[in-house]
């Protein structure tokens, strides 16, 4: 075993092969009927989960991608010795209900809709060091508890503006081990918080871009690659406003192209002709579901050898955007490589 | 350079020497007065720190806290690589404000009042395991951002029950690298979420001494120590009610008794004979506060050589009593050593 070697201040290299061992992304009907529903382990018609709560509902959405990936990985809880994860709502209330029956120590985590990757890339630094010897990565989103907490009562039934995107109702969860998965995890950028002064709520494509264009820079200048050493540069959910200011931005800062090899998730999850979305797809829910199934899977089958996932989030509260204040967001990134070699 | 080395399923021992090098505390006026006033770094007589919302005045003291333990390190915002934050408000608001305009790359935590423990020992991992060179550990609370978050709004006035704690307006940060700080940390023992139904959002002891006495035992049945082994064992905020419940539990379920080298933080920061404490101290900034300054001085000038940090926290939301559901709660614990050996 080697320790992990910290090549820049933000980015570390992980050496002792950490891998996901199996993954699981789970989705409502909405994402359930998108271009992608095929791929999720299973998509609930009821978004409901027929609770009381939109908050429990989404609490059994991550348990259920949490049971789901443990049980790929031919594990039970017992031989998980942590789990990362995080949400949306204020004070993790999706997570804290949704882990609290699983008897797995617990490490809460806040990245907003950047918590896949900062749940993978801590999970991973922890297995490659050995303070675990597995590891559970995790989040979720659900339209109806965010929307209520973010913007409107969903009652209100007020109209969306054409840069607001659609939260997803998703989760996803990811077990990390060392050794013989078939996804591992190379390397890791912890993000800054940018703050372009974005102060509109249904805005979040242009407040998180410059923090994705910001970590993408520092990864690439950091590991001193090139973005086409990329097969993939998986942004979480910068939807149709924030991807082009996202290429906009790393042109003229970095003089970077990433147009080629980019996909967001955010344009991924929907039908973008259904115009309920708007912009896209946002939420943890979002890369979450997608990347612990679409991308696991192509990565698994070598179609993907290495990819960049670079969750994004915006770290706005239930309260700020209403004090006036403008949306500071984050944007961390992880290397997923596949194809056993 | 060592590997941090796992002793069970929980327990990690650091092998590096990550150590503080720096650490500080700020508080409000209240606490200012409070048995402990004189250690803290500075005290603020205006609770609203010139700031036109809580919320804001929260992420002042937090950012105080923070710059004054890194200049206190002799060192700037650029020699820090990761600063490992969260507090109590929903979406971390106090901390993401705070942080904003530090330019320092950032890991969001969440684990409500445990929240030092576990940005320490998150923070001393990373800097073990060479991810980091140097770290920030830091929270906040206020009282009036939390009693609005999570109880009534000030103006309410409302009575507040006996077993109720006040929550502190205070913070504090540490800076943590490797080598030649006079408080070292040596092991951390992460925790599960224990939930034993109490659904009273006024009485957190009793919710979180649970989470305490799991986390103690476990770290001790991991260590294979004693608790009289240490000089202090010091959890973060059960009050009056929560340490009464702890030591029945340690004496029942795992026949410990910790009667005689155990503090609550809680029942530190004021004067106990305030009727308006009523069961004490509470919030992410006790423990944080007092941890980082008084625990702190008396570990660096050799009177306490080793302690056991036992950060409580409740995950409750604000939305989750109102919704009928019991409080979740976790103990984190990270060992400091002093003296210099």
């Amino acid at each position: 075993m080697n320790l992990p070697e910290k090549i820049g201040r933000q980015t570390v290299l992980l050496k002792n092969s950490p891998c996901v061992l199996a993954s699981a992304g789970v989705a409502g009907k909405r994402e359930g009927n998108g271009p992608l529903g095929a791929e999720f382990d299973r998509v609930f018609e009821d978004a409901r989960m027929n609770e009381d709560s939109w908050e429990k509902a989404e609490s059994d959405l991550q348990k259920c991608a949490v049971e789901t990936a443990i049980q790929k990985a031919g594990l039970s809880v017992n031989d998980i010795d942590l789990i990362l994860a995080g949400d949306l709502l204020g004070q993790s209330m999706g997570t804290t209900f949704g882990v609290r029956g699983l008897d797995i120590p617990f490490l809460g985590l806040y990245g907003a809709c950047s918590t896949m990757a900062l749940s993978l890339a801590t999970a991973a630094l922890f297995t490659d060091c050995g303070a675990v010897n597995k590891a559970v990565a995790a989040t979720s989103s659900h339209f109806c508890s965010a929307e209520k907490q973010f913007r409107l009562p969903l009652e209100y039934g007020g109209q969306r503006p054409p840069q607001a995107q659609w939260t997803a109702t998703a989760a996803g969860a990811a077990v990390l081990g060392r050794g013989e998965g078939a996804v591992k995890v190379g390397c890791l950028t912890y993000g800054k918080i940018c703050d372009m002064g974005i102060t509109d709520a249904n805005n979040m494509g242009a407040a998180m871009a410059p923090a994705a264009a910001d970590t993408i820079a520092t990864h690439l200048r950091e590991t001193g690659r090139a973005a086409d050493e990329y097969d993939c540069i998986v942004t979480g959910d910068l939807g149709a406003v924030g991807t082009k200011l996202l290429y906009e931005l790393l042109e003229k800062e970095y003089s970077t192209d990433i147009r080629s090899n980019h996909s967001d998730c955010g344009l991924m999850l929907y039908d973008m002709n259904d115009r309920d979305v708007n912009s896209g797809a946002s939420g943890c829910g979002c890369s979450a579901s997608i990347v612990c199934t679409h991308f696991m899977r192509r990565l698994a089958a070598g179609e993907i050898k290495r990819l960049l996932f670079v969750g994004t989030g915006a770290l706005l509260s239930q309260l700020s955007p209403l004090q006036g204040e403008s949306i500071p967001s984050i944007a961390h990134a992880v290397v997923l490589e596949g194809g056993k070699g």
